[in-house]
């Protein structure tokens, strides 16, 4: 099974002004990103308003990710829908079309009967009939559930299941997933905010939004890391946090494309419900960007 | 515009043992509640376990639904998806296969994002694009965000737009969008624990997930309010919340398949990730429906 | 043991501009009051500002109640604290200055143990060792968990357990609760916005906040309804239903303080950390009064 | 002001089974810190089940921690009530007692009402009007509010504010707080589980529940991470991660009360509603102190 070391992106999905999505912008930025030191791609997460597009859509951006992504490189796809049925279905288009493994999100709406049993038999269900490896994709903030260690524990021992990516950004439960689950079940961190204490538990794989736009950053980190330059890894670190935290937490994927035009590569449109950013939001970017020394003649 | 005035339950979907829609069954169960005293059917709502439907199965409900339903029934479909591009799609294609009006859930993944001009963007993008009349679906329970006043009233006046479900359970919230909005714009409960409220308030219309085990109990409280039986409404509403709970809160869609069933229509299994009942939730909900006077001699 | 039947206002606690409590217009709202249709006076709820007291004013404000309050009137003390030694000992001393029942919080800071096991052990050593009886006071909005049916039916057979008010708004949880619970265990509704629903549903006692300002409005639903002039009753309840929520959701405290004042109590300060109202404010307070016609030529 | 540099065991209480407080052992635990690396103590934190006493306990507990605490370390206490004015009185008698600053915890009650100018409002007063010098005490899980960077911006610059414990968790959280806020604002972590992430953003102080139990592993952590053994404080931090999430999130004080008793403090009985643990949860927790290495012959 792969093993997830590196920096994965979440890739974005650029729109035009009339909501098309914008395939040429979106190769675009897979060459450019081609260039950069990443270990992989994940199409459709959060940050690709994944849950805005249509499933032919959906297909054709992990086509364009797999047949654009540089030999060697990973290609991750989410596939997670509400019903292990409409997730199964999906993840094996999707390893038709190049995905080697898949992020499947937790089901969540009928939230009062997402218990622990419910939750294993799910990705159960979906593990036993993906052709490619699945990775539990946990995050609360957007599903209003957290996946338990009793849910990892239960799944840590599937052949098909490689790991979990955790977006909670709480390095306690990272350790606590990292220790408790099974030797084969890799625990990716899924916000660059958390990236180097990840890396101190034992964490190899990062699947961090910032990772858009600041590609190289977040790479040196981990190389600072795994060279035994902590020093410089901690530095960096700090510096890229507040960014993070601009495109994430403030302004959400509208400020994570907008940041990643800042850096060269083509953000577009968002697709309604999401709104523009406005002057001051786009300003405040920019500023933390070059206060990161992200953005700019030092960068 | 088409008044709602009545009972309309939100169909459920039977599925099969393998976890295909069973189709028979739901045609089965259109033609005995068009023997029932109902005022329309709503595909696709939560209680259908829409989110578990790919796109052609949901196409495929509506058609059932409009080419089976008896003549004069409104046909209400749900066709909320997250993004007002895909909402619009689906809405349109809806239209198609019969549907009369769409009731629109409440976009909610990127819940931090979804302040009311966000909300009011969208609403105003679907129903701009819509070929038939658009409801807001309001159901905090799933959404974890509750649409407010200021929402009502922006939308109220759209010409497109119809009214809005509130299945909030919250009567004074109910009288307060009813009184708030403009006269067109249409205020429909969606619990049947409120019903006799509701109707108290002014409202006309009830889309009961209760509607699909017993949905002449519900068409009573409506018959008895209107004909001025005020005694006779409140004992069957008082007899019919506990049932109510009992298929909603306690026991979710799969509780309502399960008394759906003990009435005598085809509720069917549910997908995973929802669980079947055991016996003693079984046993449960028949004795609830058994003392509430829904299921026996006295029914 | 007292039967709870009729209106009782949750009494405001007006303060100087220094933040001392006004016990004169304190004193000056009972006697008001004396002259409304109410059926008692629960000091030290939500809208005393309870939380911001100290253990000194609680007991002379429940003094002073007891003592200036009209005869026969119920005398109900707000003594919940979060732990249970120290409400029994606040609820005793209560008791000595006149309180003739204690209305007792649900404990919640260590929210992830207050499981229905916590709160059963809880209430149980409270009334215990009560000197008077108590009710568990349910308020989701403030505490964050919400009371089950299984703590009230387990508390409803303890010889000091009178009942429980619920103020979760929740029409259909209040049924439940009422027809569950014992015999002796009385559900009290604990806001103005499910007045007229809960009593048809056959609670005969409510507390709530709107009773402060506009006492015998909310007597009259309560009297049209026992009187069979349901019509009036409803008519009415509609009235003040967006008054309610002015007072409540939208303003809180500080605009039921507010509301008081226009209508010929004393309001006075809030204590910090709440905040004045500021002019917009107050002019829509006064304007939803007119326009419910609780206040002005027609009230 | 002072600096807080090191580790400050927020100190729990110790009960008898009648529930009184239990000095003598509270005492005892002490006078074995004494011993330990420490650079303070916190009394009355979540941890000590400050919700649970009465005001005169407070004090006692405050006088007992200063006059036997070994010369020159600093003595923190929790004086953060609902109201400005009940804050201020008790941070004032406090600091009679001893106390030579004040965590206080953000107002919760009123939530809908604690927007960003309620808490400044509110901090604004406390500070003015405390003897001594206060912190802010941020803890989402309990207060269900988390402090935003902008309060800490319009406080930070307040000459009588010191800074802020967070045990939200969150190391980028922490680490925005650490560079907005401004250079005498200090940052203080308040979980274990994140204290070497915290050290190495430049915080230096910590008051970790664990460090009840545990005090010289927490004060090692930082030790190694001072001498420049990270790697010595990284594989610490890594064993004693699981032990903190035992004795908080898993069994919340309680757990934390047990482990105490297992390292030779005196845990004592919790207060009702808190519940003794079972045999079961004692055994987990020895076995997770075993298994850190924290519990038996090699710790």
């Amino acid at each position: 099974m792969t093993e997830f070391h590196g920096i994965i992106p979440p890739i974005i999905t650029p729109f035009k002004e009339n909501g098309d999505v914008d395939y040429d912008a979106f190769v675009h930025n897979i060459e450019k990103w081609n260039n950069d030191q990443l270990a992989g791609y994940l199409v459709l997460g959060s940050n690709s308003e994944a849950p805005f597009l249509s499933r032919e859509e959906k297909l054709k951006l992990i086509e364009l990710t797999a047949s654009n992504a540089k030999a060697g490189r990973t290609i991750l796809a989410g596939t997670g829908l509400e019903s292990a049925r409409e997730t199964v279905r999906l993840t094996n288009d999707a390893a038709k079309r190049g995905a080697q493994a898949a992020l499947v999100l937790t089901p969540s709406y009928y939230i009062d009967q997402m218990d622990d049993p419910a939750l294993i038999q799910y990705f159960k269900e979906v593990a036993d009939h993906a052709d490619i490896p699945i990775l539990i994709y946990n995050v609360p903030k957007f599903t209003h559930l957290n996946v338990s260690i009793n849910v990892a524990k239960a799944l840590g021992e599937h052949p098909n299941v490689a790991g979990m990516k955790d977006s909670s950004g709480n390095v306690e439960q990272l350790s606590v997933f990292f220790k408790s689950a099974s030797e084969n079940f890799q625990v990716i961190v899924g916000t660059a905010g958390a990236l180097l204490p990840a890396l101190k538990i034992g964490i190899r794989g990062a699947i961090p939004a910032l990772a858009n736009a600041a590609p190289n950053h977040c790479a040196h980190v981990q190389r600072f890391f795994e060279e035994g330059l902590i020093q410089r890894a901690e530095e960096l670190q700090q510096r890229l946090t507040p960014v993070n935290t601009a495109v994430t937490a403030t302004y959400g994927v509208t400020g994570l494309k907008y940041a990643s035009t800042l850096m060269g590569y083509h953000g577009g449109f968002v697709r309604n419900p999401l709104r523009e950013l406005n002057e001051k939001a786009k300003n405040d970017i920019r500023r933390i960007l070059g206060e990161a020394g992200v953005l700019g003649p030092g960068s």
